[in-house]
């Protein structure tokens, strides 16, 4: 079959209108915003409903050709971006936005991938719910890319990565058969965990067309503090007794370093130092409870035995709504404006929490003597120690040159996060970016698992082929 | 190879005194304790470590000789018991009891598969933290079949199952080969979800030989009520208004008829009716929670906004750890004390948590046109949807005549579940017990895709063969 016939047929699938080829049309489909991955492609099909897709998948899978699926194109590893061979088919799953089903008994919700996450956590307000995912991108993200990503973001803490927000998924195999596992239940034990292997596999294994979400109420008080201490250490004893004081009512514990923090004050717009004079660290720390009561007594006495043990410099709490804001702002700008910086060499990285400030020391330390002058700018999710560790060109250095370090810099880092039984992609995924490094760093007995589950589920190889594996 | 071949290579792997053929010394392995399933096996071999185990699995592979692992031998759908052929061998994992590592930073311990759950609280507890799981067989089931099972038990709702409570497993496969997925992170998206696609999976992808298990902070504050009302409308209000006040709080949430607490006050040691008079349905709940002060005073509240709409008609609070001890057993015990009663036809379901009272109503009313005089005991874990839906014999039925029914009432039952998008099988598995509704109730395109993993996994069958699939 040659590439117009199956253009045709995919149009009579999903209507002209579309199958979408012009260039400019397509433009934004085939680059991921930050230009890092640019690809071609037959043609960006945009079906409507699951058996639309699972229409499409067929007829791509008798013409032998391949699918890359895509949601809000947010992703960071290139996942969702194909090759450049211009064989391929990006599925777009943004019209499929349906909320097929809000159950406020059962605290769940059954939606379209193509979703975004702000219509979700939406959706989810919209009945006195709250659906806890929460990331930066979380207004162009979709539904289907959280969960084939396995999305974390600063809620984890407290309710879990994507993986966990999820109960059910509907998804669309290699040769175009449904699998219906959209359970809204919160147990079932009747056979293997299938939703789990298709959440968090980046569109290898299966397209996820719907997926069922859990709910929570709404907290009825949150506590937001703003912290000042001297070094990841300090933080982690804080973060240790947070949780014991805490428990599950800490939904954030996020550790940024000073230099993150004059990045935002320098470049961001209307943002002021938070705390009276300069610390070289800072922690962000969120507690929520359904409880009325007690939550700010709680946060209060820790924050009291933190500054009397002088694990900690200064604090304050977020008296108001746009102080609170402020507070996020200093996060949550963090990657936009260490742009202006120049150049800038990322790593999403995770270590067993324990040993995050022995991680954060020995990387520095390395990355300083590797290229002195670089700027280490390390700030994330240290209560799931998960580390955003950016490096900052040197002031004054050529940005091209210095990223021409991308690689040698991450064989860097990563050797001391493998030392540390660490991860190299805690939370963004494989996608092409870390495609190679999976094959040298997994344990090889896992990695050739994952290539029989591939084997056994897209024979053909036609879901999102050089991704992941 | 012939039997005695492999049974002196074995012996080599493991030493002779490690596999037992003697009928006396293995009766235990070949039959469960309430003897619903027996078998005969070539031998129970009884590694010592990982490395054995791989060796025995190699062994047994190139022999062509299928393996049933096995825990405790506490598991209710028969999943550990070899078949009649005495073809198999069964391999005990009990031998393996090492904690191998607790780490108490990163809030996590390494323990093998042989331990018992309760041995894997008390390492918790000796570090001051909490393994949450929590089950009636946790004296002598181990962390193994725990995680083979999924367990669920009676701390789900603020914990989640076995699965949710594992970060790493380490898994040996049919061809013998290890995976080494015993990774303590919190988030780790390095290529597809292996561990949970192992925990659940029941032995017959790969054997767990160890796991990585989250643990928590001990709760500083627990509050427990016995709670009586009218029916199970009333308790679903009940649990709404509870998660609404306590959100992640609230740890236990059992709801029991009547008859269930009659049962045990009538064949149990020393216990009394737990409100002044007697209640048509009962809820255990219990909360517990870090932060100190506020617990006491919301479930309070709780309560006495239930009593004031009329939710509910009497509750009391455990003001003693003995009271709440003689609350818990009221739950507990309903399984063993409900066999003086005769035979009963269990079900162990779920269906979504908004639809627990029509279930529970329209189930109660099938089974009793069924088979007049039959007794109705559901009990179970109603805020996540999972009943037991157990039924009694009628007064004075034959008890083997009264058994001959379970099919029939198996499918009544189950087709009300399915009816409602709800579960055969909640926690307890599908082992021997629920294989061939297995093959008939899953969704047809789900089933196939666990055929291709068990194919892609072991494609010789020897693990845990006729189990499941």
């Amino acid at each position: 079959m040659n590439s117009s016939t199956l253009l045709a047929d995919l149009a009579q699938i999903v209507g002209a209108a579309n199958v979408l080829v012009d260039p400019a049309m397509i433009a934004g489909n085939l680059t991921e915003p930050r230009g890092l991955y640019a690809g071609k492609a037959l043609a960006v099909v945009r079906p409507g409903s699951t058996a639309e897709v699972s229409a499409v998948v067929k007829a791509c899978a008798s013409a032998g050709v391949a699918i890359v699926p895509q949601g809000g194109n947010t992703g960071l590893v290139g996942g969702q971006i194909p090759d450049d061979s211009g064989n391929e088919i990006v599925l777009s799953l943004q019209r499929m936005k349906r909320i097929r089903e809000i159950d406020s008994l059962t605290d769940t919700m059954t939606v379209e991938a193509g979703l975004t996450l702000v219509e979700a956590q939406a959706a989810a307000e919209g009945v006195d719910r709250l659906f806890p995912l929460s990331l930066a991108s979380e207004g162009a993200c979709t539904i289907g890319g959280n969960l084939a990503a396995n999305a974390g973001g600063t809620a984890v803490l407290a309710y879990g990565n994507a993986r966990e927000l999820t109960v059910g998924v509907e998804v669309v195999l290699s040769d175009g058969c449904v699998v219906n596992a959209l359970s809204k239940l919160r147990k079932d034990n009747t056979g293997y965990d299938l939703k789990d292997l298709f959440v968090g596999s980046e569109g290898t294994l299966g397209i996820i067309t719907a997926a069922a979400l859990k709910l929570f109420p709404r907290p009825r008080s949150r506590v937001t503090a703003l912290i000042g201490l001297a070094n990841p250490s300090q933080a982690l004893t804080l973060f240790r007794a947070a949780r014991q004081k805490l428990g599950q009512n800490v939904v954030t514990f996020e550790l940024m370093k000073r230099i993150a923090i004059e990045f935002v004050l320098k470049h961001g717009m209307n943002v002021r130092d938070p705390l009276e004079r300069p610390h070289p660290w800072y922690v962000l720390l969120e507690a929520a409870s359904q409880v009325e009561g007690g939550l700010d007594e709680a946060v209060e006495d820790l924050l009291a035995e933190a500054l009397e043990n002088e694990w900690i410099d200064d604090a304050a709490l977020a008296a108001t709504l746009e102080q609170r804001a402020d507070f996020w702002r200093l996060r949550e700008e963090i990657s936009d404006l260490q742009k202006p910086e120049g150049g800038s060499i990322k790593h999403d990285v995770s270590v067993p929490v324990g040993v995050v400030p022995e991680f954060i020391e020995a990387a520095t330390a390395a990355v300083e003597a590797f290229m002195p002058g670089a700027r280490v700018v390390p700030f994330g999710h240290m209560g799931d120690g998960n580390i955003h560790f950016n490096v900052s060109q040197p002031l004054g250095a050529d940005k091209a040159a210095f990223l021409q370090s991308w690689e040698p810099m991450n064989e860097i880092v990563h050797a001391i996060v493998a030392r540390m039984s660490g991860s190299f992609s805690a939370e963004h995924g494989i996608g092409r970016l870390k495609r190679d490094l999976l094959a040298k760093a997994k344990d090889p007995v896992a990695y050739d698992v994952m290539k029989r589950l591939k084997a056994a589920l897209d024979p053909a190889g036609l879901l999102n082929p050089g991704k992941m594996l």
